[in-house]
């Protein structure tokens, strides 16, 4: 029943999993997939399909967020890419694509080195104006992206560009950061004090989302930033596998429910969903939205050209992931709707979300949460 | 004592199990290989060896399926596949045959592309008559298949056509299938006005297992469809490891005896079972017979020339399985009966579960359902 | 506690372990490898080194039972082999070393084929006396083996040819075998009337142990045959992870003890002990002595000259091994004592025992069968 | 509750884990990594970090002793190794460094044997005072390590040449070394005797930890030597899991204070610790500092040159490990302290163990011991 493990004599770990740990079964009710809704709505914001394109420069700039809004999701902007420190980025993402591995694609010290030099440009702060303004005009959502360490410096430019949402995103983002040096922002009193809807995290725990949630964002990033990208585990040791992770949150969701006698807070799953697979396991654990990286960054649309790299892979002195050579599908539209042609989760991703629900019997995301869950290692095909 | 496992705080989940975590033990008694039985029967008709033919066109054409029942097996045509799509599929399964991957064998989108297109052709209802009418002249067993979605439509067909048994099978077929847009096949009306035994499935939990067999069927097929040829768990993430699925269906098929006082219902593995250890596992987790799709392709006679797929492979907007190419063993007699010369599972199927359950000490299958297993994670050679 | 799982409702496995999953540690006190015992005494035959050549012909030839007899243990002939077909083996083996694998050297049907084929020779009785008589003629212990099959047909040309340990072997050796074709060999009978002690199996539990052990047996096989060469899992679906079953065989022999009053029956171990670390774990686990195949097979007199195959590689319709190629470390003296270069446990494999023994503080083999283990699955280097 | 697990009827084994199969997670709280104190003290003796630099000759001459301990490290010189064998030994260095591999560089018997005949030529004792006399100048803290079957030989040559710490380190250490052929280091009295504080090891369980705890010695080592050149399971079948060994060797110390009122004896995590990720974790099970070997060849200075190997790599007749290619990273200050442009936990050792314990809170490495963790089996990329 408890999850407690004991390591050696009196130190506990407590047992996790990752998606690739479970699989969803087939109960008794099978459904048409046309009868199937996947919609989903956050404060006063509807859409059609539960994913966010991560503010990552290889998924979202400001020509994807408007294709990703028009095609019933939200792309969010990073703010502090290089959107907002190029005045045009184009070369910069070409000169990124074009690196050519000396070994492998993993760990090029040399490729590690120019994504610092290039992302070593100032932030200009203006930028963040031009570029929300741009999305704004086409008529989606907007949404923004701001580190916790540059909200404080960066998030009037956001307000006075106008976002609908805004996104505080971070590795690990916690409700009480403590420092010596400079005065942490005050999560609480700044979503207080702002106008729109706050989505904060990586949050990978009960108590960390918890904590979150009694700041009074309107959603909670389940995650530790990156997937396919991320080296974090092998570098700080730091990982939390997503099933148990978002299961967690999803607990705190509920008891936040009950706390606050009723207001929901939403939870998405955020990092290492690269297949259509892994975004059903993400809801059926609990995740009310998926935000992609890998997943978007194959679309033709994608400007990271068939590479792909987070934040932490540009950290100035610890960088913790690679420049991932991904590959590219097809258009967006293809990604998200098919119809198909590959048989390995990357296209189709919301047809195969509808077809798992179906499959399984369910209705709507929310009843999918509840599906019948088998705990089942990946198995490797023998064949 | 219990299989669940707490992911995270409040959601569970059941430890399942593959075939290739268990293994079965030598106990005391060990038996002469000419004393043991494999016949099987299943309602009125009789099979010398426990082994039914994949109604899947890598596998079973009309010819496979009169040289499989005249070796002792059942052979089941797929009604929905390329014999009934063309008059002639031969050059259609040559240009199947013939497509050369451009990558790797697994996921080429091009292949996928033209499978979808060759499957696009529709069904000419005459030719089902004159398929089951080719085999029947034969003198052995006529067993075709339907999914549930195209039952209603061409289920005439195949009973004016005449068959002794009746497939139904889909990835995932439940007794209680709802859809607002058409008027769902009553499973349990169309088998009481049938006059032949209806095999049904997959089903791959004791509930869905337990309500085919409320509905009348002789037999359930236990699984998800695929195997070798399967992405299911990449693309939808469903999957429902084999061992455990067999059991839970046998004990379905037990609860129901005694809740009819009687009625005895016939378990059949389908999916997975790639080599002869397979299929031993398979009826020791409780299978009355196994249907086979990989092992039986790599005969000569198999129409997939050394190749094979699976109807979710050809799906026009989620194709979940891959066209491979598992290559060419023998003779569908050399791989049923032997002698064989291969030492990996792929010809003397039959006489290996002979073998098995004589150094075991058991004369029949239905014994054989009892004995000991052990769990032991298959382990690569290290040598 | 226990170690039943459940695989499905209503069916149940128990959990096993090979050798890979297990590891000894050191506790408090450590000793001087000069201080260590490994000495080993069956019925009235002592010998140096607790290791014994298995009855193969890639590992034992009359001349390597000679120079293993001749180093501290016991080479075991197989008296159904090469050696009993042909009047001069050393072209057939020759033959053999000399097969080019067309493909990998797994599983290559061709081989597989040629060796049925030289292996389809008949036995010559006589040539069972010529080799016997050329070992004892040496002054070493004598030991020869027959299958079950064949104990009755051939055990008194080796009765008359004289053995002082007489070996019953096959894959699965049971008290009980039953067959309504031929009348079976009574063991319990045979080694009542038999003068020289008899070593059995395999056997893989502890019941099946225990029933041979009540046959009268001096020592008992534990294992399923063949190890680095076997395919049993693969073609047959059974398997008995090592360390469990080495484990129950001992508790079968402590159990014996107390009902005989004080009958001490051998426990060897009998395949997959390729290396060093494998001999000191299967004592660890509770093995009196070790049964080498591979790890004898590497040295340069092996008559497999590089490769290694078992009987049940050449069974005329159901091979369950292959010829495995594994090279040569040195001579058999270099092998069994070192001085080592190898750093893989392919030599000195006495030495490591000792080694080992030391480092825990044990002085004899029976003591050391209480050394602590931790169960901790073979990682794979990551480096 | 208990680790305890049955192997077979009557065998128990206690489950053992290792670093990989480990990770720590966020907790509520975040920190600026610059708040955040890494500094250790051992005696009189205080660092800036807990690094030790392992006694290898791969890993430690006299001048990168003298350059880890100006980076505020600690360097243990072999004093049995090439240091003091040669007197000049950098073109033996450069011929290890030169040795080509025929196959794979694991298990190059003839590279083995070059190493054992390197490692076969005298220590010279006037060359222990020389070296240390060389690292003392340089103002650093000096240590020396001998094994315990030659403290007694060369200790005084130690005591003579002055060191500030005496390290004692062998595959198996014990308090209580039992012989027939030589009177064996009585390490209480040794070590009572000596004037300078002692660390000594490996050990790798609660018992012999505390054993070595009541020796006297102000340090133990945990682990069983080695890490990425070792293969002691394979050839010696032991193995020490060092996520259970570091906690269990952690609560002898806890457990060792109460014992005497408040003594508190250091735990050093000795070998297998290759990256950033594993040292953040050695310290999260409850080590102090950590000996490090491949992650500190990996520098330029390193006397490897790109290789590493382990005294156990020479041993004259039992080796038990390899000379190991694993290439150059930069300089030791980069490996240190970067900044980093590589993703894999070669370089910036100190700033991403800073990084974890602010991103989990934590602001000292005693208070760090205490952090989360979760059990989550190492997964392979599978993008």
């Amino acid at each position: 029943m408890s999850n407690e493990i004991e390591i050696g004599r009196g130190k506990r770990a407590t047992k996790a999993y990752s998606l690739d740990d479970v699989a969803i079964v087939p109960n008794r009710r099978t459904r048409d997939p046309k009868d199937v809704s996947v919609s989903w709505q956050i404060d006063a914001f509807a859409f059609e399909t539960p994913i966010l394109g991560a503010p990552m420069d290889s998924v979202t700039s400001p020509a994807t967020a408007i294709a990703l809004g028009k095609l019933g999701g939200l792309g969010v902007l990073n703010l502090e890419g290089l959107w907002t420190r190029y005045e045009n980025p184009e070369p910069v993402l070409a000169e990124i694509a074009g690196l050519r591995s000396e070994a492998s694609t993993r760990n090029d010290s040399k490729i590690t080195a120019k994504l610092q030099e290039l992302y070593a440009a100032p932030i200009q702060p203006e930028l963040i104006g031009t570029r929300l303004a741009e999305i704004r005009e086409s008529g989606v959502v907007v949404a923004g992206s701001l580190t916790p360490q540059r909200t404080k410096e960066y998030s009037q430019a956001v307000i006075d560009a106008g976002v609908d949402i805004f996104v505080i995103r971070g590795t690990t983002v916690s409700a009480e950061h403590v420092s010596q040096n400079t005065e942490p922002l005050n999560l609480k009193q700044f979503i207080y004090e702002l106008d729109v809807p706050v989505i904060v995290g990586g949050a990978a725990g009960y108590t960390p989302a918890m904590h979150l949630m009694r700041t009074g964002a309107a959603g909670v990033l389940v995650g530790f930033g990156g997937g396919a990208s991320s080296t974090t585990r092998r570098t700080l040791g730091i990982h939390a596998p997503m099933a148990t992770a978002i299961a967690d949150v999803a607990a705190a969701r509920r008891d936040y429910i009950e706390e606050t006698g009723g207001r929901y807070v939403h939870v998405i799953a955020d990092g290492g969903l690269g297949n259509s697979g892994d975004i059903v396991k993400a809801i059926a654990m609990g995740a009310d939205a998926v935000m992609l990286g890998t997943a978007l960054a194959r679309a033709e649309e994608a400007p990271g050209a068939g590479y792909h790299w987070g934040m932490e892979a540009v950290h100035e002195v610890s960088p913790r992931g690679d420049r991932a050579q991904i590959g590219t599908v097809g258009s967006l539209e293809h990604v998200l709707y098919g119809p198909s042609h590959e048989t390995n989760g990357t296209s189709n991703l919301v047809g195969a979300l509808r077809r798992s629900m179906a499959t399984t019997g369910y209705s709507t995301l929310k009843e999918f949460q509840r599906v019948d869950v088998v705990l089942s290692p990946y198995e490797s095909d023998r064949f």
